[in-house]
């Protein structure tokens, strides 16, 4: 990135914001970089989480305590929060209450842009500029831009029904295949045993692991059937199940693959080889991550 | 049934027990039905929930009321509950510690014996005799009983990762493809019609709705797959992968396809159609219901 990515002239010609941040949150945590107004990244921290499902207040507190974690880390002396630009890429912002009670909140930052987490990512992938993204984590997201700034999204519909091929998604297919191993319904298995033993080893301690388990318990299991794949048919074919479902998801956002695609997240990433071959070849590294979307997102006017 | 099948001497031979009782107890009502030690149905009715799960005091109290009102429909003066053997296919009852707490809680009938309602569903099927079952309702479990009394089930595992061809295995699944029509994954379908309507219409409505649903709720829309899948290829196709491992459970409760097959539940019934075909005419309607099992069950010293 340069200087000439920043258009917004409400910053550049703010003579009273030094900083730039960029903000990341979701279920699990929260993620900042801060930049001087170039874009120079100069400090970043991670803390609690900041997903807007989980309440504004303590949404902001994990912002504001990383944020001044980041400056600490890069040996900045902590400014007013009237010096800094924050832009966020936030869990739960197509919540128009939610988003609105969080912008009504701020604790004082200058200027203050925030969006899904899913359209900073998308931002992030391909550095502001038109294209596609599917984001595969705990639950997952597909998302485009065009020229025309328009957008679109697809999944993320959220547990259990929803979210293909996403962590929770991966977790709750392996518990039904380790249940059918246990009952007889299927051959014993290299997942079933990887299951059983994560969840407690006897079947009655995995009944009771079911009845506690949510989203996140479920996408805990993900990385099982990845390891399990070489040796157990049916968790390949879920792993190029999850693969189809984020091609529909592609094809969906970009009928005529016009523009470029990323594949994101750390399970995404993992899913490329199980993509089919013609999703897998378009597919393109992400420019940056949600992260640098979230500050492009404050820097350029959109 | 006739006298022969009752083989209890406990029972057969103590004049104090007038009456034998069974009770099928799930998690969305009770149903008692009352007899004669000849096992002349003498009265019936409905009630609250008692499946364990709920609290054991509240499954005796719904079970005792229902019982009351069986006898006030049936204009039998109320008798003393030592006067009554009780069989009980409860909900839960696979649980030691609730089954064990249960008993201890006996407010006073004469003979008691509880087991799964999946087991009494089994005995009521078969009228006692060997044979396997698959029960489709909000859940779905298997259960095969041989000729030396030994058992084996499969399915059961519960919502959201098992019970496969259950109501709610089928709901989760008709909002994945509402969700998909939505956001232009899938075409417009009679499926998304439907459940949108009742979801609330607006996607920001179901959205709401999803966030709220849970085993019951999404159960509510298996009607709903049924009613499309004359328009809806997907919602057939549905349906008959619910056959599919309604099949594969009947398979691995019993191999060599040597005992008599049901299957059962409201569920069940209407997948029928969708069964592979061998497993179609393997089929026999169900000799009970599960109140009839219950009874079985105190009635026959098993």
């Amino acid at each position: 990135m340069n200087k000439s990515a920043i258009v917004n002239p409400k910053i550049v010609e703010d003579y009273t914001i030094k900083y730039l941040v960029g903000v990341d949150g979701g279920g699990s945590g929260t993620r900042i970089i801060v930049t001087d107004k170039k874009l120079k990244i100069l400090a970043s921290a991670q803390g609690d989480p900041s997903a807007l499902g989980q309440g504004i207040e303590k949404a902001w507190r994990a912002i504001v305590d990383t944020l001044a974690r980041a400056f600490h880390y890069g040996s900045i002396p902590v400014p007013m929060l009237s010096e800094c630009a924050i832009g966020l890429g936030l869990s739960g912002a197509n919540n128009v209450i939610w988003k609105n009670e969080f912008y009504m909140r701020n604790p004082g930052f200058k200027n203050i842009i925030v969006d899904t987490d899913g359209f900073t990512t998308l931002l992030g992938a391909h550095g502001g500029k038109p294209g596609s993204i599917v984001a595969v984590g705990t639950g997952s997201v597909g998302m485009v831009m065009n020229d025309k700034n328009e957008r679109k999204d697809v999944s993320g519909w959220g547990f259990p029904s929803g979210d293909e091929a996403s962590g929770a998604w991966l977790g709750l297919r392996a518990c039904a295949l380790t249940q059918k191993t246990i009952d007889g319904r299927r051959a014993d298995s290299a997942l079933s045993d990887a299951v059983l033993k994560y969840c407690g080893k006897e079947p009655s301690q995995f009944l009771n692991w079911l009845g506690n388990a949510g989203q996140n318990s479920f996408a805990q299991l993900a990385p099982l059937v990845f390891q399990a794949a070489p040796h157990d048919q049916d968790a390949r074919e879920l792993l190029f199940t999850a693969g189809k479902e984020i091609e529909q998801m592609a094809k969906t956002l970009d009928p005529n693959n016009e523009l470029p695609l990323s594949i994101c997240g750390r399970l995404g990433e993992a899913l490329i080889p199980y993509l089919p071959e013609a999703t897998r070849k378009r597919n393109q590294p992400a420019l940056g991550d949600s992260t640098i979307g979230a500050l492009l997102l404050i820097a350029e006017e959109r």
